[in-house]
């Protein structure tokens, strides 16, 4: 008599949760420094101490019936316009406060730009491996998830099996660069030749293809350019959070930009409105909505997740693991010395080395490893990373 | 090629926002001060300075990677906890943690819990006249909107409408009481026989049907006692906002109590994660679930709002209005003294008052007052709405 479907999300606990209340359990058991939990993509260094300088300094000179009243369903206007400002500023593209829509951070950018533009049968591509919620909020708009895995080489695109997975059903595709799980940033080649594709496909199908690009690790990048799609492609949505840039997860706040090349934009962006409005969406919470606007060209300080990322990288290859090098996010997915990846995380946590397995990605036989812990518990881990894979020697 | 209904409901402005954006203009045409709208439900006194210092307190010595970090989904334990504790001291009635489900606020818990219960082809009766957001909530979880009409004499429920109203496809009813548009709050006699009648048509259709109750007026009654339902029906789902209690509606925080007396309460709880996360909504804003803990059994001074429905009650109904007298939340709801409601609004306007019809909230012939004004405002209004009315002498 429930919604089935909701009851079976709500009673799968996702992997990664199980992993993490394994942590718990051995953290009571032989102590937290003894257990090195790379499950969780939980930011470790703070928020800048800005962030916290502007909450605190809008908390006490606003008034608090402006600071915490509603504003318009799609962000406060001042809001809106700094964020279209510095989307001009940073990628000389043209952007205006009318193609900006303030979310509950990523999810909710993604699951309000699904909703938005399909319709019960449409298709919406994943490029796997993959972030698994795609799937529940693909399939809670009404839509199919087809996924086109990525060349295993270098988890860059795949373009004949992406080719081959597009349809005349084909309503979207969600890129997400920095990947999560891989730390692999697609590079302007791939992107170039995905619009090329896409434009093509729009054609040959006489409908369009829009990309959903999922950014939250847009800012964590290692020496690397991170293509903005909007420049490549025209009929892109961009889906992006404060929660990894500003370490804010747990605060909720994101935006989603309509591109202006969309040749009905205005119609695109009514439709985010109202899928916002149906999903229950009422407004983006309004004192992270102004910290946005006081602390627009901040980042948080990712030069630990940069030195985290070599530690680690270096040392697993180094032991013989392999990963593809991973130039962004806080992620290194490592290629399982055994087929069954689920097999080695077992195996893994004989040395309390908590990892998760590659199957929910969509990609079997890897293991993901966020580094976004201390280093200090990294250095620690090595030793142990040594033994695991020299019981496969 | 977008979907269509999220479309129309993006394009299609509330008439509430259309009379604010009215509002907007002549404030700048004729100044702020002589413009008297009472168009929005946005709390006009601030947020408890205690919440304000509790904010302040919690950005400066809470470590920061934990106040903005990722909580739970269903939110963090000891705030739910506090929550769960709360209720059993308020109403003598069973509640943990487990049964409490962090939201970003109202319109969140009501899209969550009808996506959590409802099937496609379901049906959800609304108790007009409603908050019209109903309709698009229950619509977009698939179900049908049924309509049962209140007594128009006291605004109390009309048990045959109601009992007519009930279906084999009954799914949930919702109930909103102290009510938006009316400002009644429903009886405790009302609540037995809405109990009673519930449970003889489950009974009579070997079925469940639940009572959602939308209850961000709570906190904001005069004198009388709000019946809690969970003491009266045992398949109540209650959702519960800080918005108006705490004048925070803009950081979107609030509740879901699932209660205990459902038999399969854990299921219905699973189902309830489930849609909260298939629409996309991650956790609550973490730093307002703190707030939420930290201020569990404050409210907003709402005293002026009662000084408010005192002034304008008793004058409009002195001056020759019909209004049921309303007990809480901040609404007067008055009988157009025309067939057309919409007439008597332009009409109004002349006086730039600006009042909301009541069509929209399935109720013909009235228009809402939302006296979350100053008090000052209301008084410089009285002879306007004085005059208005002598033209249908």
């Amino acid at each position: 008599m429930l919604n089935e479907k909701m009851l079976k999300l709500g009673e799968n606990r996702s992997v990664i949760r199980e992993i993490f209340e394994y942590g718990n359990k051995r953290r009571l058991e032989v102590g937290a420094e003894n257990v090195y939990d790379f499950s969780l993509g939980n930011p470790s260094i703070p928020a800048p101490k800005a962030v916290n300088d502007a909450m605190v300094k809008l908390l006490t000179v606003t008034d608090p019936v402006r600071l915490h009243g509603y504003t318009s369903a799609q962000g406060a206007p001042d809001v809106r316009k700094t964020v279209a400002d510095s989307i001009v500023k940073r990628f000389g593209i043209e952007a205006n406060a009318d193609l900006i829509y303030m979310t509950c951070g990523a999810a909710a950018s993604l699951t309000i730009c699904l909703n938005a533009v399909c319709n019960e049968g449409d298709e919406v591509i994943a490029l796997a491996p993959f972030f698994p919620e795609y799937r529940v909020f693909a399939e809670k708009a009404g839509a199919k998830l087809v996924v086109a895995k990525c060349r295993e080489s270098d988890f860059q695109i795949d373009f004949s099996v992406l080719e081959n997975a597009i349809t005349k059903n084909t309503k979207a595709i969600i890129v997400n660069s920095p990947n999560n799980p891989t730390g692999v940033v697609l590079s302007k080649e791939t992107i170039q030749k995905l619009a090329d594709l896409l434009s093509k496909k729009q054609a040959e199908y006489g409908k369009r293809i829009f990309i959903i690009c999922d950014e939250p690790y847009r800012e964590l990048a290692y020496g690397v350019e991170v293509p903005y799609i909007p420049q490549f492609y025209d009929n892109t949505l961009v889906c992006y959070s404060y929660s990894k840039s500003l370490s804010l997860p747990g605060e909720r706040i994101g935006y989603i930009f309509v591109s202006p090349k969309i040749s009905d934009c205005g119609k695109v962006y009514a439709a985010v409105c109202g899928a916002g409005r149906a999903l229950g969406f009422v407004c983006a919470p309004s004192l992270l909505q102004f910290v946005v606007r006081d602390c627009i060209d901040l980042t948080s300080d990712v030069r630990v997740y940069k030195k985290n990322r070599d530690l680690l990288y270096n040392a697993l290859t180094d032991y013989g693991y392999t990963a593809a090098k991973p130039d962004g996010a806080f992620y290194l997915f490592i290629k399982s010395p055994e087929p069954d990846a689920n097999a080695f995380c077992e195996r893994a946590k004989k040395y309390d080395l908590l990892l998760v397995p590659s199957d929910s990605f969509g990609f079997e036989g890897y293991v993901r490893i966020s580094y976004c812990v201390s280093t200090a518990q990294i250095e620690k881990s090595l030793p142990y990373f040594k033994k695991l894979i020299e019981e496969y020697f």
